[in-house]
């Protein structure tokens, strides 16, 4: 097996399969089968983004998987953006359909014609909703576990507002919604406003979510979207002002996938394993039983007090008591990523601490049998927070600044160009062009810079982003 | 809007609609919209399900949605029972696949293949899993929202064992399983073991769990199955014994949808709306403040005094603080299905208690102030157990026996069958051709009961139960 440094694709492929977080042998290329891990840690990301969704007032809905194909059309950029890329119902039984239905790629022209029925006056605004479903998506390029998929494990939010202002606002909101989950998972992100060739299909613009994989590429692990009225008009969606006008609402979306996931293994795992966040790994802490013929019992007892203990407190935990040795033991729960392992035997109990190995960086160490619940607490919150730091300082690393265009000629592959742009389509396609590289945009919070277009070179340029994605 | 008594059918489709579980103005037929108070009820429905999974070591899983034809077709009766209802996907993008994709009507034939790669040897089994996803039929009856829907809100478990002991001491665990999920949603329900010509597509024999609508017609509302081998042996499954022969394992599966939600509303619900079992009501107690001018401050305060400390102790509450007089507030609330109302005015707080109504009986009473919790808890369990007696009541008043098969003749609609059947199945057909009528099947735990066949007359019959299904 590669290691991480040699070949990231291989590494990782393998590193999913070791972990068995899916399994990716299903008849259908491109969709895997969730297999009990990974569906625990994925359902554990859901249930982050949940918390937040309530902690927001949006109410969780669930709508139907099929579109008929005239709902489908109502938007022209939306559908020439998916044309290629949707999977087609003709037939139901032995008979073909009198109007095709499409697998849903994401939701809008599911749920608009819903909104317009629901919106009717000022008083139903802010809608703010979310559903968390399977999406569907004919991937041509090659497909990755997590990463590139045809079917997605997909969360959406959809919002309506009264006019842009508060719409602007969602999407500060989503924001912060972003950044609450992925400081649970540990992961640095930027914030780029996509170029306008590269928005989503009917948006009138996009912030990119953004993570850094090791290779130097990143990976849009989601993006919030404002439409404007761009799909309010298509689908209707008006609602009468207090003085009685008839006007169309401005929305927003926020989209994830289970590209967090991917994001996760990308970034935190090493050629040993998996390195979960405490957050999400489905088990925080791993007991090991450490114990001769003589005191098996006394240490099992003592393991099992333990993780009662921790149990109660909350911490997910397990005893490993299987007949088998402790190096292999440990061995197994480094591929599974578990954070912090214990390790208990009769010298543990006379001096009245476990032993503690962090999964994130090997560091040892001892916790109290008085303290456990606290230190418990206070160790994977410092796996936590060190698990951000050491990203966030690997991928800042990745950045280069081009004063202008012939600079990008002597940096490596594998790094993220800061560049000036004048904002023009012109001087973003020749950047793109000449070096087959994308630019990711421009950022969603304004950054301390001024300076010339790398391209043209006028002045009053801002700053953006380019990098080859993953 | 016609009373439960007069129109089910009609009076059913109203419910739904004025408690706002689902929006059935989706364009497609069949296929609704989870509006966001029917959808909490059904995640509540859901979390149940996954809590007794859990408490019996089913692991959770999420198999793709799309089944190639390939695989679908290789267990005969299974495609033969599913060939008319089936969704195909024929088209990806703009051109056609070169292999139709079935979108799943159940997950047997997505499961079987991987199983077969998943197990290996006897350490394997038994093998545990679930899932909880949309599933497809193409309806051909009328559609009703959560009893008959074309997208379906699915629950299923998928087992393999040893042998067929071990298999069928699993269906006993489902059958405990089943008991206690319906024991939250106040049903009664029966186990019935269906007639051949009405098992499962593939199945060794069904247990169907049929509970009772008010017009006297049974509703399913979920199935175990045992599958003997009938699945492994075209899947090929096997695994390696612990002398080393390689043999089939034998199959279990346990399966349940929205249609528990649909049983909730069709046995609990009246004229005035739902009635929510408090286990999935999101909502178990509404307050309801009455102030004057002069107090509404005071009166306020109280109630969320009261709701913080219900909340703490783990109740799902809410204080109706629109502006509305109270009489409009108890019947959108009533409508809503909340169990538990508390009125909280001047005379309450000055005698130190709260005033409560039932929603399921119209009881009142008052809980003091200084028990709370302890009351609220009290009054919320007696509702659960009223209810579930209630309608275990009504149900059994269904159930006539039918001595020989004349005497059928004499049993108004509406009501269910009790008859001797000898077990051949030329008695069956007989009995159901002659009075349209289904034979649901014989008591799957043994019923008290000797007797003759109530169609040939012969000695040493069991138990048969035959009604119309909803």
């Amino acid at each position: 097996m590669p290691t991480k440094e040699q070949d990231f694709g291989e590494w990782y492929n393998e590193t999913v399969d070791k972990a068995d977080l899916c399994d990716k042998r299903y008849p259908i290329k491109g969709m895997n089968v969730w297999t009990p891990y990974g569906w625990k840690i994925m359902s554990q990301i859901d249930s982050f983004l949940r918390r937040e969704m309530e902690a927001t007032e949006h109410d969780e809905v669930c709508f139907p998987l099929l579109i008929p194909e005239s709902e489908f059309k109502k938007e022209k950029d939306h559908i020439k953006g998916f044309d290629e890329e949707v999977y087609w119902v003709t037939h139901a039984g032995l008979n073909p359909l009198d109007i095709r239905l499409v697998l849903r790629p994401t939701s809008e022209t599911a749920m608009y014609p819903m909104f317009s029925l629901w919106v009717r006056s000022h008083q139903d605004l802010p809608l703010k909703t979310f559903q968390i479903v399977n999406t569907f998506r004919y991937e041509t390029k090659q497909t990755r576990a997590f990463m590139r998929v045809r079917e997605i494990h997909f969360f959406e939010s959809h919002t309506c507002h009264v006019d842009q202002e508060d719409a602007e606002k969602q999407v500060a909101e989503d924001v912060e919604i972003v950044d609450a989950v992925c400081k649970e998972l540990c992961l640095p992100y930027s914030l780029l406003i996509r170029t306008d060739w590269d928005k989503f299909p009917g948006a009138y613009y996009t912030v990119g979510i953004d993570t850094v994989m090791p290779n130097g590429r990143t990976l849009q692990i989601g993006s919030a979207h404002y439409y404007s009225t761009n799909f309010s008009k298509p689908y209707n969606i008006t609602y009468e002002t207090e003085s009685g006008e008839h006007v169309y609402a401005h929305q927003t979306t926020l989209g994830m996938t289970e590209r967090l996931l991917g994001a996760v293994i990308g970034v935190h795992a090493d050629d040993t394993g998996l390195k979960l966040p405490p957050a999400i790994a489905p088990q925080q802490i791993v007991i090991i039983p450490i114990f001769k013929k003589d005191n098996a019992d006394q240490v099992i007892g003592v393991c099992r007090d333990v993780a009662k203990q921790l149990k109660a407190a909350g911490i997910r935990v397990k005893v490993d008591e299987r007949n088998d040795r402790p190096g292999s033991k440990f061995f197994d729960w480094e591929i599974k990523g578990v954070p912090l392992r214990f390790e208990i035997g009769g010298k543990d109990i006379e001096n009245g601490v476990v032993t503690f190995a962090r999964r994130d960086n090997g560091e040892k160490g001892t916790i109290g049998m008085d303290s456990l619940v606290e230190g418990s607490k206070m160790v994977l919150d410092m796996i936590s927070k060190d698990m951000l730091e050491a990203a966030k300082a690997k991928q800042q690393g990745f950045v280069d600044d081009v004063p202008c265009m012939d600079a990008v000629d002597s940096i490596p592959e594998g790094r993220i160009v800061r560049l000036g742009w004048c904002g023009c389509p012109e001087c973003g396609h020749k950047f793109e062009d000449k070096y087959d590289i994308k630019i990711l945009g421009t950022p969603y919070k304004a950054e301390n810079w001024v300076g010339k277009c790398s391209v043209c070179g006028k002045d009053g340029a801002k700053p953006a982003y380019a990098a080859r994605t993953l």
